[in-house]
């Protein structure tokens, strides 16, 4: 898990306790013995897109860790006050400056190890037009037999774009729903 | 939103500041001003099935608030180190003590105004036999005229219920991704 360990309580301040509280839970969990505050954690969602002009998909070169330097679809944390769509075309924006237009949901993936869920829509790009953001170090148009599958950075990713090219060979897009090690 | 402000830091019990950190984020965060730990709030995921039988569906009468008394499909907040599929398998468990069979997804609905991500996957119940856990007045099977609308607990709840009815009648279940205001 990539998830931080809490070692005081949110509201007070005061040192917690990890124990399975008293109100029905059968969870561990981070108690604050001062004002009773029970701190939750919960897996985190991964929003972005697949961004395609003619048989081409736009990936990203990241310019940050994890994973500086390998190639990916434009995605990140979901935030408050947006929806996953919403949260999709943000990152797309973000991340390559691409002017694109969402289609439906394709990949939702569970990575359960990294208590993570990922969500993949389809997205027709509008132009050829870029901007990458700061945490892109290169955004270009990738053919199938272009992609840098040895440079992919996510296992999400490489299995969304094999979805994707396999949905568009049969040339029928459903939805994939499933789990990842 | 159903968040809650942070006021202490997580790892060493420093009140927080609340600005946007220096890391080239653009949201305000709180930031610990003595060991720089920045803390993120994120949206839930809640996970539920509509356990099916014949031409009944399973609802469960909440016995905890918020909505107590009113009637629900077992479903609750996603874990760390569980998929939505098995977090979906252990609500249903956990709420009505029923034995399914989960199908594929059928609803993914956002509620951007409580931060929260519902999903709910088709469940073919294996028996009649139920077994209500303490968060559960009561468990029971509706068929689609004897469905309480005006006591159903949540819009996601309601909104997934009328879809599958909507689906049986056609023979097709989709995939229905969507937001709720």
């Amino acid at each position: 898990m990539n998830f931080h360990t809490i070692h005081h309580c949110r509201q007070c301040g005061t040192s917690v306790e990890h124990r399975v509280p008293d109100d029905g839970d059968t969870k561990t969990r981070a108690v604050c013995p001062a004002c009773g505050t029970i701190h939750y954690q919960n897996p985190l969602n991964v929003v972005g897109t697949v961004p395609h002009r003619d048989d081409r998909v736009l990936l990203c070169k990241r310019n940050i860790e994890p994973r500086r330097g390998f190639w990916t679809l434009p995605a990140g944390f979901m935030e408050l006050g947006e929806s996953t769509a919403e949260g999709a075309m943000r990152e797309t924006r973000e991340e390559a400056g691409a002017e694109i237009e969402l289609e439906g949901l394709f990949t939702l993936l569970n990575v359960v190890r990294v208590g993570q869920v990922h969500f993949y829509y389809r997205a027709r790009m509008l132009s050829e037009r870029l901007d990458p953001g700061p945490e892109t170090m290169e955004a270009r148009l990738f053919s199938e037999d272009e992609i840098p599958w040895d440079e992919i950075a996510f296992r999400t990713v490489k299995e969304t774009l094999e979805r994707f090219f396999d949905d568009r060979r049969r040339g029928a897009f459903g939805i994939h729903a499933g789990d990842l090690d």
